[in-house]
């Protein structure tokens, strides 16, 4: 039964003193909507053991988005979701989560109940408890309503070791579905427009999926996400790292045709879009077809296809390079945004 | 040799982008600053292993203190030092750190670079690598200058397991030093206050002293950092989840004199003021010599002196009570800090 949610409550500086307001605030609203055994030792260190066998990874990332709710999810599932794929990404097992939220002095009670809300949810049904967190109230015109910063810990299994470093010439290319839906379902919710039909954000947990996925084909090169930047950033960055030529092939590149029809109204290329709910898995070509049958039989990964192949290592003393052959035969450099067309997607 | 660091050159929106500009920006500002082993794997995720054997902790703090920077450190140090005794304060040794920066636009990238060569030095000096990171901008008006939330990970050693269960009547209440320092700076910096002498932050991080500390006594029964609400709000909170009364001794309370000055001219009573290099120890009767032994053996706890007693548990049915024996012979409650004089000390 909570006593601070009261109609037209607002978040006060005194919220984010440390005393007793704080106390009543995480109590009667984060405790109650992420309540779990390792959250409610109520120490400011959560205790995380007996974990599972393997090595521990980290990673944590702050969570901006605008606007704080959008079709397909908010900025709680997004911060769940978020941490526990880029703990997946390294092949890993999430088996915890922190969660710092800086909220802005006047933001509505009830607004940050519904958020928190949703953010159990998210944990409770990717099986991840939120086992710790911490509460800070900025003034008025200092903030945006509420950032959360979420960090993950996982174990990767004995056996697993990806790396860019993997990435050899004839791999597969894999996604795990179709991209651009989270950034174009927030930018028609920030700017108001109708593409037709809603799109949705992809918002999803991947981890449950990668854990198959890892198990089965344990010679995975390696596995991202591509959200901020979108696929374009994502291999970019993996074929610089690598010193590799990658090729993909637009006719293959999954892109809803809604997605599709709201970038070319505003003038974005979907490869630049960040997707939240989808990864990049670069495999060698003879494990390609069980991968995607693995991806196929999971809910995030149905719209699973090969989209290109890694080619030949770039010349010593020449960076990595990321091209596409075009739908009518050509072939063209897919290169990093310069610019910032699509601010504070996640 | 940074390429971005021109001058009067600022943060802008792409430098949250995910692109090449967020790569540039963490390339040339954090990764300079914070190289170590673990952050140069490049992963979105890092690898911590190999672990030292114990259990695990995890413990996350948002950084919002204004100003950025004040007598005796900056956010950068205070985000490490911060995480760092929270985790040592479970008994554990920090093994590693998250840093997520949400920055504001037009911050100037020269103030930036500043914070992080802080935050890169305190985390050397701490021996606790910053493993893994990100980096989010927001529009100008929406953040203010620079927020860090740092998650630490640490391992409790074998043996060690402190918690308010285990706070019983009879035993000792430590501090490690004078009481209020680091938040009459940030008062004295933010008001542009002088107070005779400049008021130095403590802040430090504690976890060695800590490490001697559990390995001499593992029966402490609770560390706590008095940080945001001071030694009242931390023994408040203990007092209320052991169910018992504590009683502190006024005389006995190490305060600066012209820490306990400026609280007098500003109305505060230092028992609420923050702290950021000081713990609170409570530990059976006969340990409290050996203890305050150890910690004056370190800088950091050089003015460690027994500050209460644990008196008897609360009736059922009744929370538990912090008072005080007042230097002239009274007994008073010290309750928490209601309101919030002191908003953004951390």
């Amino acid at each position: 039964m909570s006593t601070i949610l009261r109609p037209g409550a607002c978040v006060e500086m005194a919220h984010g003193g440390g005393g007793l307001a704080t106390t009543r605030l995480i109590r009667e609203i984060f405790a109650r909507h992420f309540a779990n055994p390792l959250l409610d030792q109520g120490h400011d260190a959560a205790r995380l053991d007996p974990l599972p066998p393997g090595r521990l990874v980290m990673s944590t990332d702050a969570h901006v988005v605008s606007p704080l709710e959008f079709p397909g999810g908010d900025i709680g599932s997004l911060a769940v979701h978020g941490t526990v794929n880029d703990v997946a990404m390294a092949g890993a097992w999430p088996v915890a989560l922190a969660a710092a939220f800086i909220i802005e002095e006047g933001f509505p009670l009830a607004d940050l109940d519904r958020i928190a809300a949703s953010m159990g949810a998210a944990a409770r049904a990717a099986g991840v408890p939120i086992a710790t967190g911490d509460t800070k109230v900025v003034e008025r015109g200092h903030g945006d309503g509420v950032f959360i910063t979420t960090t993950g810990v996982g174990v990767v299994p004995e056996g697993v070791n990806m790396a860019p470093a993997h990435i050899a010439p004839g791999m597969a290319i894999l996604v795990s579905g179709p991209l651009g839906d989270h950034g174009v379902a927030i930018l028609s919710r920030r700017q108001g427009l109708e593409f037709g039909t809603a799109i949705q954000s992809d918002s999803a947990a991947l981890h449950r999926m990668v854990a198959q996925m890892v198990a089965h084909v344990p010679g995975i090169a390696v596995l991202r996400d591509p959200t901020r930047g979108g696929l374009s950033a994502t291999l970019n960055e993996l074929a610089e790292a690598a010193g590799v030529t990658m090729t993909l092939e637009e006719a293959a590149l999954p892109v809803r045709p809604e997605v599709a029809g709201a970038c070319e109204m505003l003038g974005l290329d979907p490869l630049h879009i960040a997707n939240e709910g989808k990864l990049v898995c670069i495999c060698p070509p003879e494990d390609a077809e069980a991968l995607l049958a693995i991806m196929r039989a999971h809910p995030e990964g149905a719209g699973a296809v090969r989209v290109g192949t890694v080619g030949e290592r770039a010349a010593p003393g020449t960076p990595g390079l990321l091209r596409m052959q075009t739908l009518i035969g050509g072939m063209r450099v897919v290169d990093w945004l310069a610019g910032e067309p699509l601010p504070r997607i996640c």
